[in-house]
């Protein structure tokens, strides 16, 4: 039997969720993943309004598509970021409001802690998203960095998000940490050391995504064999390594698309993951989740992209086997 | 004939630099890059003292050491950086002050000027350093960032930098950045634009250290073809890639030496710059400066690194052909 | 006019041969190579019973299958090896008897006489197997093995084949070692010493399968060109190397299927053996026999993975050119 | 909106056109990039007989096949090489004759005037081609060369090339160099001299074709990138490096074919060119031609090996994003 | 403070130990590794005669050699293994006896205790050596071999060596495995279940070889950082892998030095074991033994082999860095 | 016992040989290889001057230096080349003539056949060179090549030298072509086929030499492997691989030294030559020979370059073993 592949919507918020549906089936998903953001899935409408659930519930299920998971990354990002112009951009008003780096962050976490409410209204048992971080702009140790500051904002990871994964707890949702540039965790022992100062709590574990750690030389089979236990979910998301001797992989300011880059993401299947090795290692550890495309490609028409993606991720996911092999060599 | 061998005092500022001068003499060196920190050379006093340069020179020569450039990494740093808790580690009392941040940039920028007149006054025509950048906080794109920011980005590189610019041309002095992850400029296509917001104007080159370079999958001898006209000054760095699967290039908030970090530096010879290579593209370039060992090997003990690195990077270096071999077939 | 593509039914000996044909058409295969256990070609009834192959025949031909080797591996290995526990497991009561090694060994050198037989008799020019081998438990050189260990190992190879050879012979048989890590002939040279303890007899040659190549680091296409007119038969299976700095090629005695091994088998197309490079050798020899798929993946469904296999073959597959190109641009 | 995908008739020219439209069209075709040999497209008749170019666009538009470019590779070749028995078996006698050097250069010369001619009167913007060397034969530097030889062979390739791009650019027609061993140009250096000693006349532009590049070591993406504004045509041809220790680049006077060579020749999709990323480059560079397919495989049936390739390419070709990912997660 | 070199015996077992110690000072060695066979370390002589370890202790002296293990390989091979005919080679006769397998077990379990007492009685703190195996001979899984039987091999092993342990546990001296295929141990998986099957007892640790992994692609540095506690001993031997498509790294049941190889011991320094990594290794985990260099090289002369080898583990051992160089950086 | 260490004149013939030879004493080379041009070694005068040799011979032994070869590659080349411009640079007047090719072939011809003679003359048993080849011109098959035109090639060269070779037969001298671009060798198989037309007449072999080799991706040892019996004399001569993506093999009619070339020679052991591998080789067939220096490096120095060249040929160099480690493993 092999597992869902579903459409993570977030590069999507510009369509309306009901285009977007007809979309996602005739490319050949078998559901979606809700960002919180566009009117995908409104935190504060689900909590406010008792029929929005029932009536996001209903329009999947005419287009015969399953909801697994919903994702907050925009907002999570708020909370232990030092807010910034950046963050306006992305965050509704009512949690940005005059941008006062404190307060925001105050507003998020309450946010999130409402997600979780509006998870369990809709009846999904993850949340993917993001946490922010105080640290991420010194990730170069240069000017000296004290141990202490990168103590304190491992601290403020843990003080900002244990109240939130408390109601988690509460409402029996995980939260999935997309392992990503820009958090708390980004890599494997920083999400080692992330799981350290929340005394392993369960509520919180990993959204696997393979784009974020290939460019940082990471194998993402490590990933998974290193944390068995707390792979929540699971992004099929595919990143080239284009170094050539002048590209740098940080990148030089460059946006993505730009040839100049030293990586760049890239559509699921042509770009350097190997899935085939992800599936394998999925399968070792009972992974049972959807399979959840988030598809980015600035080289790419999006809508060829997910099609193909589509079509991709199907054929490379198998069920393992149930046969010992040299049991067949034996007589019978 | 060979190039001179240099030791910059940077890492060794613990040391008075009577006691450097000999060890740097006893390991075999050239002569010296003075850092503009402890007492190695001290903008102020060779400002206010009229013997200070004297005295300093005289100590070198007595040693039998040469001066080619004075290093002003940490004030540098200061000028485009938002100033924090780190900035006062590393800055003197009377530029950090009361750290507001704005104040310690104004002060940072005049005493850059005062160093390239110092620089001036010592008779040396490099001055190398560190520049700092606003954008560096936001290398990993995202949350999205409009490129209006990162345009501001390089304009306050631009408005900080020409003023002491105009300096350093006043006093016949080039200033070198040591291009390097938190700078302005950390790669090949930030240096470009670097020189691009400055209208290349002579003043700014570069400290060319190869051991920035290579962990970000740059091959150094492409940075030094690509500015040919640009390499002010030439630091012989090492350092290791040890991705293995687990670690990742961005190193987890690890303090150097830490095994499982992605890289690290490493005493010259011993990780993975190809200096034979580098040779010959300054030999192809006509680089005439000395060759300056940056010693950092977080797993050796620093005398015994600095005195095989001094070794090593004399018999790595040579003197381009002067003959040209076909000739050598034809009939004398 | 593309190859034939066959079942090895080995590991598929637990079903009952008519299930097997229905699936091997389903899957779409376009023969079978019959393992002789399970009830699948039974030696014994094979001689005793004079309708037995015409019944097999028969079988076949209904499904449209055919029929180019049948393979007897289990037996084949009991003719060289000294016999343990493990031998209980695969061979036939009437074989193994008592257990008593030098008995197993001449039983299995009879049943192999007779194997020829029965390929003569079920119409087939071709039976693949094992060998089994004194020397390979030292295959090791330590602790020091005399030479004279050696030469023993291989003229106990050559005493105990030649009396089956010679059957071989006298019924127009060919035998094809699949070339195997506990075989007399595991890679290249050994295959080589093989042949020549022989005298280089036609009757003996080898079924190439790449999957026991590759992880000793041999090029399959190099077995192929170091033995042109020896191939017999050859196995469609795949293998991959999964060496990360902690497995080992020896993979610490686990079981295939364990993610700790540094290498395992692998469906058909998702290994590391390029089969690309495979097909042009054997077109290269003008290798006019079936490709047979020897299925073995411990982490995917076995019907998914025939299915799957089957086609990756059929495309891979391609008749060799019967145009010269240079012409192409002459003139008319 | 996906590239047209054409078929180069070159290698098919033993084959009349009609009987190619057929095969073209069958294979999957969307147009024919038609030789200057066999029946395929004579310039002489095109220039004498007035309704000879219609008749072909007729023919092509019967079914329903596109044509973007001519190829004149042949007499191109006779333009600047001196000239040997091996040119006899590849001109048309009118332009052959007695073969002598000078003379048939002149003639080469004219008929690379009328092939522009010809262009224009059957409606293509495009004549991929040839230009010959008399270099070439000297590529390796001993006996040691003097400066001149070179210079005069540019020089010689500049006399012979201006008086017939002077009749292109009359005609608007583009010369398209396939860049190629033999030829003037043939990797990117020797591609960027080319260009100077014509001071970049417009009418001179190259037809990429990543299979004579990689062999030789160079990224067929950087030739793209060198050259973003003189891409007039493109060849998707694949070849395949097969060097294992003993076969050496240079191929020791063995033909396409022999697996003693170090390299040869692929079926598109079945060799060494990473097709994903010239796609990407060639959308980078804004290529708005057609993908025609220089189909050459001395071990594949021809016909076999075109159909799977023009399937290969229209898989590996995509549309560019018309959307800004980052703008996806900004609020509506 | 560099570690102390030391040469072990093993290889010079044909020369008397007073020529062996002339010859390894003029090699430049601090010490030796004594082989407990050859006239190098007797250990019945030293348990039955009081004043041999004296003596021993007295030559050692006067060549100002130091010792700081003994090393018991072979009496320790035949602790496990099932006893034939290549053990009578390597077995003093009054271990070997009549053959007898289990008698000869059981006396080599006599003799390793005594190799204990010995060892305290000459005052060192490591007994290196080998242990044998049941199971190694079906270190490929063919025929299947059940979980019993490997699960035997290790019971077997913990049977044996307890009680040898316990005697090393009175004495306060351990025992270094050295990980080698043929013994119970001989990659990093294997190592680790057999410290499982003992319990984890501080008697049984490793003495490091990493000659013996590099060929199975295990990384050295990887091994010491699984078991940073079991470091007990440090051999330098080095081998080179030769894989050329040919030759297969279970190398043919051909011997050490011939070419068809595809792997083979090599001078230290001359193969390719990265000592640097391993150096840092050793000190990252504060490894306070001697470099002891195990010589083998088919293809040298060993005297000039153990001369450039001590050499080159001088050069490339060094002491820890103990100044942070953060440090360096700050204001005095 | 290593091999001698010489160094071929043939780069340093700008230079008078009394001048050169007390370089090569000062450089610790322990012989020459004397180019047959400048006054290094003069055919003709050694022919009709009875003293003349006589007085080269008693030079060398003044200065301690070995003589074991002479060299006449520029004669040589003349031999079966189209003459051109080119040969006039390189050629002596009474060689050259007027130009004309086929005069000059045969003068050339005779020079060898003179060259024989003088070596005779001065007493060593090999002359180095080349042959010049009628079809290196064409060694990209485009125009397409009749076989016939290859066969005329060889068959040309085997017509011109069979004649030379005959009095190399009479004076007991062996010529020892240097495999390389231009030459009718130029790879292993190329040389395989001109030992092939010569009947593997036993005065013809080669002057190995890896420089020429790698480049073209053929691994030297696997040169000296094919040819075991045929090395009658050794260049050690380095070169570098440049490939980075826009550099090209073919090296785009640049001069060496120029960085935009894909290979350039190097100083030995600053290039990709692995020299350890190549001793190994030639201890395996036993070469006995000198190991001659021939040293090119258009980036370096030449009296730094040889210097260090010498010594690092030294160091590589080792005498084989004469020891059978499984040996020291037994009683003694």
């Amino acid at each position: 039997m092999a597992r869902p592949v579903t459409l993570f919507t977030g590069q999507w918020a510009d369509l309306p969720i009901e285009v977007l549906c007809k979309k996602a089936v005739e490319f050949g998903f078998d559901g979606l993943e809700l960002a919180c953001w566009g009117d995908h899935f409104e935190v504060d409408k689900a909590l406010s309004d008792d029929s929005y659930c029932a009536k996001k519930r209903d329009l999947l299920e005419r287009h015969d598509l399953k909801l697994y998971a919903i994702s907050a990354h925009l907002v999570g990002q708020a909370v232990c970021d030092r807010i910034d112009a950046r963050h306006k951009a992305i965050l509704p008003d009512y949690i940005y409001g005059d941008g006062d780096s404190d307060a925001v962050n105050q507003r998020a976490i309450e946010e999130m802690k409402n997600t979780a409410r509006a998870a369990q209204k809709i009846g999904v048992e993850v949340v993917n998203g993001f946490t922010g971080s105080r640290i991420w702009p010194v990730v170069y140790d240069f000017p000296p960095i004290p141990q202490e500051m990168y103590d304190e904002g491992y601290k403020n990871f843990a003080d900002s998000w244990n109240p939130i994964l408390d109601v988690f707890q509460e409402c029996g949702i995980k939260f999935a940490l997309e392992v990503h540039p820009g958090e708390i965790a980004f890599d494997i022992y920083s999400a080692e050391k992330a799981l350290q100062v929340l005394d392993n709590r369960e509520e919180f574990g990993f959204n696997f995504d393979p784009s974020h750690l290939i460019w940082q030389g990471i194998d993402p089979v490590e990933f998974i064999r290193y944390f068995p236990e707390r792979i929540y979910h699971a992004h099929m998301k595919d990143a080239s390594v284009t170094l050539n001797g002048r590209t740098g992989i940080l990148s030089s300011h460059l946006r993505f698309g730009d040839p100049r880059r030293g990586w760049d993401f890239r559509s699921v299947g042509r770009g350097g993951v190997r899935f085939e090795e992800i599936i394998r290692a999925l399968n070792s550890i009972n992974y049972q989740g959807p399979l959840s495309i988030e598809w980015e490609d600035s080289g790419m028409d999006r809508d060829h992209g997910a099609r193909e993606a589509c079509q991709f991720v199907k054929n490379v996911d198998f069920a393992p086997s149930s046969v010992a092999f040299d049991a067949a060599f034996e007589k019978p």
